[in-house]
């Protein structure tokens, strides 16, 4: 049997989880990504635990437990005067900070400082913190896929998911896209999303990202696809946040909570007869 | 010599220095700081080293060594959803964070868990952060004087000002109108501000923030005054943080910007013959 048919579909349904990544990086991230819960069709999400905004958001996971909700565990901090680091006391994982204590800003940076059990150490705080503070989640991701980079790392991702209980995030082809490392990951006995499906710089450098997510929506294929979006407003608090980095910048984010939020997204969704699912399914079968 | 006359003015000399709390609390609260300071009558403000935003206000105090800057000693977070804690590492400050690790909210719930060795280092560990970072401040001060609850840990903050050559922010009449402790404190040789002004709720409720502050500038003493302010824009972002907590929340403090910026103010502070100062000329004299 395959996804599919396990949660009860077709075998050839085009499955799909629509995806916020990033709450808790800021308000403005919170308020849309509830937005986007309880009137769009975002129907997924993940918290990142070492934000500024992790309360808010935690606490809005916990009254509402009707909405999934995964830990996005996080390792870099890619903004330019927008800091955040560690759970871990940074003596503990001087690896995965700069000089200031902050996460490094990029996988590069990452990689080339890393130590793996400080990454696993730090990982398993967040989730601690997370578990700690009542959240009861339903799956794991990375943030920036900083895990992503070595075989090593994914392992221990991987491993982390396994202990917990928790399905983890893993897509192939974007993992193979961003590794940078030269070993092969071993993907055997991985449960993997099929197919990314994620907004590209130079289509919203054109004015055409949303053009290029109705398109995406119409070329969805059967099998286990997930969207990652990353809703926010374009307002003064996101514009500070992504100063200089208009790539998963604040207008960037605005068109991702305008679209999913639109009764046109809703239409192609049912004209193209596509299945949302949850993670909180996938953990429930497994 | 009193300290109008050590800063080369007439012995009664109405001395003021407009001081901006808070700053690094957020974008919000750094972008009005930053404008005040430019295009106000705002002339020194103090960072808050734990908090999310404290990266880009340091940067803008290290580029903009002109403005008068200090360190905004923080012991407590008062607000609802937004969260901050130690920069020490919590299993080293345990006394100085609640269950989740973040500052306890009020001053009787610091007093009743805060431990001595524990405020030192927490406040030693802000201060060289900051140091490290660049910061070359002029002064310290607390943030809602929770240094001001006992004698014991004032003196902290005393003996910090004296180590790292740091004029302290001493009110008596503050300090003791605070004070949750039944010890009196000894202030001799002591550098204290004659006259705090700050916004009072009451003011604020009825309306009348911006007529008390005009009433205070227009019946200021001869001597040492400070006056607090705490400038933001009453945006989602700071509305966010001040959720239920109108007393400094986000209207109080657009008022405080408001006026601050105003022509008015400047016109009052010239019709009353009030004489500006800085921490820096206060530090270069001691």
């Amino acid at each position: 049997m395959n996804l599919s048919q396990k949660l009860g579909h077709p075998e050839d349904t085009k499955l799909l989880i629509i995806h916020a990544d990033d709450a808790g990086l800021s308000h403005s991230e919170n308020r849309a990504t509830i937005q986007a819960l309880q009137t769009g069709m975002i129907n997924s999400y993940s918290i990142m635990v070492p934000c500024p905004w992790f309360y808010e958001m935690a606490s809005f996971a916990i009254d509402n437990p009707q909405f999934d909700n995964g830990i996005h565990l996080t390792l870099t901090c890619e903004w330019e005067n927008y800091k955040f680091g560690s759970v871990s006391p940074i003596t503990e994982v001087p690896s995965l900070v700069d000089k200031n204590g902050y996460f490094h800003k990029n996988r590069t940076e990452f990689i080339n400082h890393a130590n793996a059990a400080q990454v696993e150490k730090e990982l398993r705080a967040q989730i601690e913190k997370g578990l700690h503070f009542g959240l009861k989640p339903t799956h794991l991701d990375s943030h920036m896929c900083s895990v992503g980079v070595s075989p090593e790392f994914l392992e221990i991702y991987k491993r982390l998911g396994k202990e917990y209980n928790l399905p983890v995030f893993i897509n192939k082809q974007f993992v193979e896209s961003i590794s940078l490392s030269s070993e092969q990951y071993n993907y055997k006995n991985t449960l993997l999303a099929d197919n990314l499906h994620i907004g590209d710089f130079s289509d919203f450098e054109k004015g055409e990202l949303k053009k290029s997510y109705e398109k995406a929506l119409d070329s969805i294929k059967p099998g286990f696809n997930v969207f990652l979006l990353h809703p926010a407003f374009n307002d003064n608090e996101m514009q500070g946040i992504t100063k200089n980095h208009p790539n998963f910048g604040s207008e960037w984010r605005q068109i991702d909570f305008d679209y999913f939020t639109s009764n046109e997204c809703k239409q192609k969704l049912k004209e193209n007869n596509i299945q949302l699912i949850t993670w909180r399914e996938i953990q429930n079968i497994r």
